[in-house]
């Protein structure tokens, strides 16, 4: 497991790079949700989404001799936007192994940031096959987008600006898929508990309904597999790494699902209320407000909206 | 005119009831255009724009013996909404005359502040004749959307707190309806070069193409009166007043104008690079970007995105 020290000094080591992005709050959503809510705005972030925390950390850490000859992932999300933007932070190459399925704007955002893309079959063995193939050929170090305590300690860094801006928090949301966020913060939530010498957080996780394998898991204690990815909270459809899975388990991370109605509907409230473009998987939080009235009972929650990549064709006509 | 001062005091007198909101930037709308973009959010302003700024300026300043019998205006825009907000915060009534078919979102937000409504025919003479009954009547004090010293004066703090914010801008854009945001801009932005003893700012105004009434004023020397209400930009639909015709004039506002199709393009680009949501009149500054490349060659720029309220049906389906 990381310590909180990992993310303070994942912190200093990213500040250059990344956004210390805004906190906003609409006293609409607060009368809504009989609480206070503050909305850390991680979809401002660059590339859009906290990824480029968690990325830059792990890049920034590497040993020249490892970085010698770039990074590489396979990925379709914001991982592989985010590893581009810190391997060009660091000035050194980028390989993204992608479905040949992606979405044009995912790859084409991917090349803005100067990254070599392969492509290849969509399944996951297609995927791991080709980036082990990347790697072998061209030497390339893997940055894994969350099974990485580098990784994990940059994504701490947004649950401690976010503790550090907004005095006397009670709660703390977000998302988990791989887990990564949610390990980070987790870790940067309980440090910050003892710097404080407040009372305890509560640490809320959220997942689709469709997508609850981190629930299912912490309640038997052993790691469910993936559900189908069926959910449109398509940052959320994978499963914990035994490295996640035991952050989440030992720092008391409670689970929270709704259903893909209540996602929908949150990224409504978002853009009507809060003026943000946000995508599914940062709804989710709202989503489980939204079917869980009273949760919060009052308190003063942080919330993580944690990106905002979305293709958005629909949205004007 | 205002002066300076006005702006300085407002921005003392408003900070316990606005948001100072924050300023983004976004690398690949800096290489777009070419230039160094700073972003003032004041879509993420109370209420969703600017207009809390100017309303609640104006609405502190009254008397207690002018606040008695509360406020009044009408509007179907965001100044009802802001004016309602401030009455709100000064504790006094607040009544709105509002147009028939004036959105039910609008009439809600409105209601949701606390403001009484009173509907009338959507024209002109109707609103206005429904608003001196009100004024009558009840005894209410006018507050005009723009034409209106502590109005202008609330207005230009958004333009103190950007160029407060960020070092060297070269420029200040923002969009001119009834002329009250640019001519408190101005007053602020000519403030401040003097206070930084630096080079002058170009302060540019946008309109749409179909809504060129200041554009022309300018050019021509005497106000001309708006525009058929066509364009999408409603929030830009009005004329200027002698009273901001003359802020205009005086401080070297120029003024660029662009295309419907441009708006739209814009406010896509917003959605989709920022990830913040925009009101059309908020999208007119970077149409005209769009359709004048190399109009900013390299400069410092700080954009006011004035508000976020507009109807989000077609944005999830």
């Amino acid at each position: 497991m990381i310590s909180f020290s990992d993310v303070e000094a994942a912190a200093d080591r990213i500040r250059p790079y990344v956004h210390r992005t805004p906190v906003v709050t609409s006293s609409q959503l607060n009368e809504l949700f009989g609480a206070e809510l503050f909305f850390k705005c991680e979809n401002l972030q660059k590339i859009g989404a906290f990824k480029a925390r968690g990325a830059t950390n792990a890049v920034m850490l590497l040993t020249d001799e490892q970085a010698r000859n770039g990074v590489a992932a396979h990925s379709s999300g914001n991982h592989a936007q985010a590893l581009a933007y810190a391997a060009k932070s660091r000035g050194i190459p980028c390989t993204i192994v992608m479905p040949d399925n992606s979405p044009t704007v995912k790859v084409n955002a991917t090349k803005g940031y100067g990254a070599t893309i392969i492509f290849c079959e969509n399944t996951l063995r297609a995927r791991e096959e080709m980036l082990n193939k990347v790697i072998n050929n061209i030497g390339a170090h893997e940055i894994h987008p969350y099974d990485h305590p580098h990784v994990i300690a940059g994504q701490g860094t947004a649950a401690l600006e976010l503790i550090q801006d907004v005095e006397d928090l009670q709660v703390i949301m977000a998302p988990i898929g791989g887990g990564g966020l949610m390990s980070g913060t987790a870790v940067a939530t309980r440090g910050m508990e003892k710097v404080s010498g407040g009372s305890a957080f509560h640490i809320m996780g959220v997942e689709p309904e469709l997508a609850n394998d981190a629930q299912l898991s912490l309640k038997d204690g052993r790691i469910h597999p993936p559900k189908p990815p069926i959910t449109i909270a398509d940052g959320l459809r994978t499963g914990l790494s035994e490295r996640t899975y035991e952050h989440l388990s030992v720092l008391g991370v409670e689970v929270h699902t709704c259903s893909e109605k209540a996602i929908r509907d949150g990224m409504r409230l978002v853009l009507e209320r809060l003026k943000l473009v946000i995508e599914p998987s940062a709804a989710v939080t709202i989503g489980v407000l939204l079917e869980n009235p009273g949760l919060l009972e009052g308190m003063r929650t942080g919330i993580i909206l944690c990106g905002g990549n979305l293709t958005v064709d629909c949205l004007i006509d």
